[in-house]
This record gives structure tokens, sequence and C-alpha cells, in this order.
């Protein structure tokens, strides 16, 4: 089967009206397959659904189509990443949404990447960037295509680290820049407020969620780049990685500590 | 001739791996055509070079090959509009640049807009948006492809005005969602400083060396929306609609004054 659907049909390309390419208008969910399946797809579809009504998209597309196409792409895939990303549509130019505009959808199957495991026992290590996130709450939280503090962030470094951590304009710690991050200390789990930016990632919500429920503490609030020394264990997230330990951020190092593991095994379960 | 060039070839489509639609890893360029030749060329050749260093382009467009393919385009058009995207290229997934990525150039050519030329004698309308600009030095002044929030706020209104003006989270006048604005007082030409956000548009450029080429003070600093009122004449600037005077911004009126026709001849030459 074709790896990619656009708007329902096999195909690699998209026309160069379509907003995504002209204002990066619209959003994205990267999820991964396993033996088949879309993991967490509800939860996909609810940020989706969140990033659409935050963006006031008119048009959106139907759930139940998303998924037959995700379900059609990932079937007979053991392990997979599907990339899904929604558009406003079609503009001949200019910023104002054309009355008539249909979103588009568009569906991608790759491989599942080779560098997602970390090393048995192990963490990955981290840096801190230089590329600061703007404080914009109009698009806090969710997962829109308008990435490029992210791209320059990744520009930072090569393959030294695995990835990099981003702060706010008030030295706040964010995320990586393309996970989530958290932290723990005296047995709390502690993770940044994203409510000026950031992505709310569905790994993070499943974490959070494992979490309560597994009765750690957790703690939602704005974390000082300056305090992560204090912590004990740093973890991050994302729906394709699961849960990576971090060994360091730049010099500083952290174990790979019991709390970290506990979530890990829950959430592989 | 085919009204598009994708990377030099009639079309019009690009790749869904094309960075531009991932990320809005990118920038453009809207330049007026006028007797089959783009206006302003060298100008907004240097503000797409000055793009593409501080989004750190390693590959960047030949630009005599940009003009070879402006020219061919724009030929026997007495009046158009050239849209010129560069992206970063593909990427088959994630943030990271590949070292061999090379950019990809879109020009497309669409008619001449009906609603530029406001009524003789007259100025347009404008709006105070609410949506705000974050403050985000790494990409200020330059026009690249994140466009979400002039995206949003020219959905605050439907045709009732001709513009919206958008204001930083400081409650700084920044620029409006597809110009620049410019305000008069005591003869003195005053745009916002646009080191934290807005784009440093080519009209705006050709306005400031026309003014000062004309012994007319210029005054470019910060602006607070709440001085807006103290000013005598407002107007608009962009590389299609020139000079936009402007006769009001929601309830406040302004006069089509001398400076703003002064300034209007002189572009219009």
């Amino acid at each position: 089967m074709h790896p990619t659907l656009v708007n329902g049909k096999p195909g690699d390309t998209i026309g160069v009206t379509d907003r995504g390419l002209q204002f990066g208008d619209g959003v994205f969910e990267t999820i991964a397959v396993i033996d088949g399946r879309p993991r967490h797809w509800q939860l996909h579809m609810a940020r989706l659904q969140r990033s659409l009504a935050k963006l006031k998209f008119h048009d959106r597309p139907d759930p139940d189509l998303l998924y037959h196409e995700a379900i059609g792409l990932c079937a007979d895939q053991p392990r997979a990443v599907l990339k899904l990303i929604i558009t406003r549509g079609d503009s001949q130019r200019g910023y104002a949404v054309p009355a008539d505009a249909q979103c588009h959808r568009i569906l991608r199957l790759t491989p599942w990447p080779e560098w997602v495991t970390p090393p048995v026992g192990g963490g990955v290590k981290a840096t801190l960037c230089q590329t600061r996130l703007a404080r914009q709450p109009a698009l806090a939280g969710i997962k829109h295509l308008n990435r490029l503090e992210h791209v320059l962030a990744r520009l930072e470094w090569d393959s030294e680290y695995a990835e990099g951590l981003m702060c706010d304009d008030h030295d706040l710690l964010i995320e990586g820049t393309m996970s989530n991050v958290f932290l723990i200390r005296e047995g709390a789990l502690h993770t940044p407020l994203l409510n000026h930016c950031g992505v709310e990632g569905v790994m993070r919500e499943h974490v959070l969620e494992t979490a309560q429920s597994q009765g750690i503490e957790v703690e939602i609030q704005p974390l000082h780049r300056l305090t992560l020394r204090e912590f004990d264990e740093v973890f991050l997230t994302n729906s394709v990685i699961g849960i990576w330990p971090v060994q360091s951020v730049d010099e500083m190092q952290f174990p790979l500590g019991p709390i970290t593991q506990q979530l890990q095994q829950a959430i592989n379960r």
C-alpha cells in the first residue's frame, strides 16, 4: 500500500496554494504504530480537536474517516510512525480564510526510527538551547505547523545530543524540541506549565495520568531553568520515544532513578 | 505560460515532505508586477537574503536563476502579483535539517487584486486586532512562513475593515496583518521599531528612503497603541497596495493629510 494518503487518495504532493505551506496554517500529530494499530488514538484525536478549535478551524476532518484511513495505512505494520497533518485548505493569496475553505488531510507512514531506544540502563544526553520560545498564549499547548523556533533550536547541535531543552524569554524551562520534560524531586513529579508556550504532548498527558494512578504526586507549574540542578531525575517523553531517561543536560548529571523506571515500566505495559 | 513554477518547472504541487508544509520552514516575498517587470526586485532580493540568513539556510537559491524565472513569468503582464516562496527543502521527519537538503523555490503569478485602490481622496477603515504578536527577536523583521498569528488576527473581521492593526503583548503597535503602519505628527514620520516582532516590508523600506530623500523627519521607535490618537495622519504600506491612507482605526478618525499625499505621489512616480 502507498504510505501516504492526501485527502484520502494515495499521493505524495499537495497544491502550492495549501495554507499549510503558505502560512503554516494547520496542525499535526505524530503517532506510534504498534502491531498495526495507532497507539493512543483517542488522546491524539482529542488533542487534534483542541488544536483545531484553538486555531478556529471552521471545517474539520471527520474523525471516523481519519480513523478509517489511519487503520488502513497501519495494517500489517509491526512498528511504524504515522504523521497526520491537517491544514485549513487552499487560499489563492492573503490571510483571509475563504468561506468555502475545506481542510486538507495528509496521513503519512514512515519506518520506525532506529534511534528511539536509548542504551539499556542508561539515558540520553541533552543540552540547553540558546533559541528561546516566544510567549504566545493563543498558540500555546497545541501542535501547530509554525515550528521555526524548534527548527532553529535543532540547528544548534549535530549528533552529540539526543535532544535540546528550550526555555522561554523569562528563563522558564518549557520543553524539548520534540519532547516534553519531566523532573523528579523528593519523589514528586514536576513538569512545566504550558500556558504561554510549548506543546502539550499526548505522551505527557498519558504519563501524568499514569503517575496519578500510581499515587505519585504531580506538580504542573512554571520551572526556572536554574532549578534544573536541584532535581534528582529527569526524563523526556513523546509518542514515539515513550520515556527517555536523561543522563545529562550539558555538564549536569542525572542518575536513572526509581520514579523514571517505575513510569517506564507502567507505560510500556 | 503556466502561472506557477516549482523548482523551475511548470506545476502546481509540492511534495508532502517539504519543510515549508511540515514546519513553515521557509520565507516568502509578495511582489508587484507592473508592465512585465517585478517592482523593487533588488529590495525584495535583499530582504529575502536577510530572511534566509536569519533562518540559517545553508542552501540558498541562485539570485540570477530566480530573476530569470521571475522575468519569464511576468513577461506580458501589465499588472499582476508574484509570490515567491523559498523552503528549506525536504525532510522525511523531525526538525533536524538533512546535510544534503536543497531549498525549494515556488514562483506563482496571480491577478492584480481589485481591492487595492482605495476611493479617490479617501482612505481605508482599519481596526485594532485582539490577537497579539509574540516577541521573538530570532524571527523579527523577516517574512517567514510561520504566519498563524496573522491568520488568527485576520479571522477577527470579515469585510467591514480593509486591514487590522496588531500590537505585541506589551501593547506596542507593531504592524497591520499584511502591511506596515506609519504615523505622522507635526510633520514627522513615525513607524514602529520591529526588533521584537513584525515584518520589515519592502515598501516600508522604500517609503523610509523616500521620506528621507524628501527631507521629512523620520523616527523609528516603540509606539504604544494608546498614542495612536495623538497622530495627525496614518497610512499603511505594502508592495502591492503601495500607500493606503487610513481614514479610521475603529472610532478614531484621521484626515487624508499632506505628508501622506506627498509620499503617495513620490512613490507612484
